[in-house]
């Protein structure tokens, strides 16, 4: 279960990381939307793995094939069923580690829920199962900025205990975001970042960080009050991604740690709208978007998969030792920077097409 | 919309602040649960305004009344529906400010979406709706005490920037957190804390802080894989409540910056059956519960009312000064601890639910 | 479970027949819409019992109390909370049956699968619990009058063995229908009708019939392809009524006998639009509406509980007989119109909604 | 949208007809469960095309590819990826319709909401799409019969006037049913709806017809009071399927036409357990399974497309003739009989997981 997300725009994710391929089910699309294999692939390429030095090189082309739903480059309107099959799958190596628990990974409690005869349900605990959401986030994201307006941008805040500087209203390009691996905007902290994980990667060891997501263009008032906030279900669509381990908007912990009267977002009209002196909120006042930029940031672990010897158990408890072996990623951040911007697309377009049926439906 | 949570435990909350009563529909219930309206009152009296002199003293006794559901004592299985009347509601305080958008509050967001002609919806953004989800969560907690002996316990770890020292391990009774009227375990802290508050409100200002939640007894394996993993519920439930800005499993954002070898949480075989070293995880790999206890923080803001005069605007956007009066809370966090129980009660309860239709009715 | 009905446009019923009051939450209700007391009651005064010598004779005046989510008559969009009082619940008539299972009621099903100890859960069965839905139905049908121009009629085709003859686009006007108390517009039709139910009555029996319902003004294309048609939607809530046995929409069974060549609706072109010279397909095409009026019958069984001795058996399985007293229906028909009529409003507005999130929120 | 079925045994369903492929995922199948390609491509054999000479000679093999979920010859409990190519599609042949709105078809309630630029969405609207919930159905049958003990078995009952006798208690098996291509139990009115079929082909029409279904091996209590009765989400999952027009429980439509004392289902007890003399009720009561096998009858319209001139209109509105060539079905009625297995079992799958989570999972 659970391998649905969304209420309108709404997918479904399928493959293990072992297994021939990988998949996504995109229902609830908006029909005519321009949709080119490329728009696609485009943001695949940024996930997989083996695009720098320091990300995992398992070889992985991750090319999407369009099996149903576009028709003539547009949308039909009808489910959108993507496959990207697995090619450098190897279930033997995998076979190899039935056996042990290794630390940080999901083998011991998916053997306690499914009994499964292969680590981790053969992969669908593995974080290749993003390339499905990464590939469908990619759809509505173009479907947001064709038919919104609105733009989702994420990049690398910070890599173990490096960070960059916080800037009130700092929004750098996409560009200068892709021009380093790491996609830390701060190209002196990108450069010093990259040597942190390839320090780690030297040492047989790895590093976390924290994703700073951005989105811009919303109309005022998207988002439900009470449960389905729109930082609520921004919240539940990160901590979703594997190896997150926080989610904050605006302020987020800092907050705890402020008086009201310096936390609070004073409004100001400048003579067009109202609009607000700060965003200490991120963007999000009563679960609804305030139309200043909604922000969050993300917490990742660092990966658990290390070529350090680590103390373990096998499934029948005896004591052994695992050191991980192959394709490693030293660091998850730089290839989860789309995975951020393809949940937050999913979350806002959903939003966007709640508001649409509840209030822009109707003029009484 | 969004009025519901939970998939096969199911709650929907309805009711303004400024309106006659709030109340809660919980469909999914099991027959046979004992349940008395005590169970539910003593967990609104630990939320209700007026327990204290650091909390709001608008006077609402709570009294639940239970109108469906149960009968002579025990659950029938059908939904309940539980009703709780407003006795100090005071629209016309609150018609006073329908032109004013005051500081971090959501009358700006819901004018814009609702065009609504009472401030927040008549109320229904402020945290008085909560009230219901408090009824609901005890009735979830004593579901899954009875049911399936799981205990979930939630304490003040900080207020604004005095905070309790972390132990692993450490787990308060009950009677320890409700020892003091700021529901922090550490008495000694717990002083300051108060005297913080106190001090905040005196100057006219508020003060935010953490929320830590503590589950126990969970067996394995409770979650689901992909996009509803146990921690993006919580997180999801968590950010659904009232001046919440974040919220961390385990190490949280301390993840972010620490290294694999040293988060990684080891395996060990004390004879009886396999556990954990450290858990710096928080009780969840791979959005499965681990057996050790599921620990998550979240972070609230301060009240966005105080009594300082601050600058905003009224609905032409014309400049006006705003002084909050009355009924504040200077600080939320002692009544947002079983508000914080309540949410993930009824989180936990689903997945015990999902888990027992997906896994345990079958035995092939 | 199974207390929630709808995706967009949301309910969610509770209360039992033999307890204090029966209510529902309306939430996803858009904001704005005028919305009095008297829209509710004037829709619910058709569905009561007492209201003719054709329907149970139970006193309920069945006074609904809105209690969130009006404002000075206008829906506020946040969850309107409804209360309907049981002023003539008599648990006590109830407790002596509780020994018994009554033939044709969900005592012996209610018993096996909640344990529970009042008969059908209390009365949860009891198509009382229908109240709840004609007050949100008369909500949902007034949104789509004044929001969609979308008129939703029905009335009573056939009592027992006598049935109106089916004339081709005929549309009977509301004030026809409501002329006699069995709500069939064939007035000497209705003459018989009523008879043969007061002869079933005077012999301690019981009748059941057919309600025709004829929906207008439906922009084409309301409904989704494959699994959420719009007859599929009307379908499972026409089934959820309680002692309903069939639906078909269009020609329904009677197609199943005739000719492809006999059935095809032909399009034609009067000059202004597109459209149909014949409506045997009930106005679906696809799962989809086809801009002609969508039409669908419903079939009830007679009500279980007859005057006439009937032989049993007891909660241990001993043979004994009983005999239903006080206060019958001999005909759900009359009543069941307006229940009819909500629940297919339900449907339609819900199926509006998402056409507006999915097809009109967007102009690629 | 509503291209997902199943609340906890969910389905998703993808691909056109005119398409490369079409598939499912199957979300929420325990683990466990023994599964071989041969279970599903068993099922597909008997829905597909070109199986007989009453059937459309569309030549596809419908050969099923497991793509995920299953390892080993057993489920792992991640989603089930199934993958059928279209080896005969021949979208220029539908190219050419592309102007025409065919009578009886989608094209035109398709073009008004999807402004589709392929006839029905590039054949979503087919009966094509049914390959992949047939494949579903598959899984959920061998689920409920190796969990639960449960058979559902269907055939064809009526074909255009023609019509088996009805027989209480009859129960065909598998065999006797597969023994003619038609699909119907009795061997002499076989013959003679094959001739049926024939004469109408020659004709250049078809025909209609009614399927019973049989669902046998329920426990008592199956599915949920109010809104999603069993029988309510069997007629939805019936309409679902297209050129259904019909649907109806126990006696249906004729129960109408009784009175209660005949219609009644008397209780007995013949000293095992407490069961009924007559099943009018077709196996449900307040929504619930009676343990009495569950019987319903699905009525489907003749196929719309006959090779026959019919007038019709082109998307201009300029009036044209039309006559289907090609692959014709002149009846759905054997190929519609595994679809109509398929949905009841993932109904019946579904309300059997849910009453484990809500009634099982609990002991108070």
């Amino acid at each position: 279960m659970g391998n649905t997300f969304g209420k309108l725009f709404s997918i479904t994710t399928w493959g293990e990381s072992h297994g021939p391929a990988l998949g996504v089910v995109i229902d609830g699309c908006p029909p005519g939307l321009p949709l080119q294999v490329t728009d696609i692939q485009s943001a695949l390429d940024r996930r997989r793995p083996g695009q720098s030095s320091i990300t995992s090189p398992r070889a992985e082309a991750d090319q999407v094939e369009i099996l149903s739903g576009v028709f003539e480059g547009r949308t039909l309107g009808t489910p959108i069923g993507l496959l990207i099959r697995n090619r450098d799958a190897r279930p033997a190596d995998y076979a190899a580690l039935q056996q042990v628990f290794r630390p940080g990974h999901a083998d011991f409690t998916y053997a306690a829920k499914y009994g499964a005869n292969l680590p981790s349900g053969g992969g669908r605990a593995s974080a290749r199962e993003t390339v499905a959401r990464v590939a469908a986030g990619a759809i509505a994201a173009k479907c947001l900025k064709l038919g919104a307006g609105v733009d989702v941008i994420a990049y690398v805040e910070a890599v173990h205990t490096l960070e960059m500087q916080r800037l009130e209203g700092f929004l750098p390009t996409r560009e200068a975001i892709e021009a380093t691996p790491i996609r830390c905007p701060d190209i002196v902290m990108a450069g010093k970042m990259i040597a942190a994980i390839e320090a780690a990667k030297t040492q047989g060891d790895s590093v976390g960080g924290i994703i700073l997501c951005d989105i811009r263009g919303l109309p005022i008032g998207l988002g439900s009050p009470v449960f389905d906030r729109l930082e609520a279900d921004l919240a539940k669509a990160m901590l979703s991604i594997p190896s997150t381990k926080g989610f904050e908007v605006g302020e987020g912990f800092a907050a705890a740690r402020r008086l009201g009267s310096e936390n609070n977002d004073v409004f100001e009209n400048l003579g067009e709208a109202i609009s607000f002196k700060t965003n200490h909120a991120g963007g999000v006042l009563g679960g609804l978007s305030t139309g200043a930029p909604v922000q969050f940031r993300v917490a990742f672990k660092p990966p658990s998969t290390i070529a350090k010897l680590q103390a373990t158990v096998d499934r029948s408890g005896a004591p052994v030792t695992f050191s991980g072996t192959g394709r490693l990623d030293p660091c998850v951040l730089p290839r989860a920077v789309p995975i951020v911007e393809a949940m937050a697309a999913l979350v806002v377009l959903d939003h966007y097409m709640l508001h649409s049926a509840h209030i822009k439906a109707f003029n009484f």
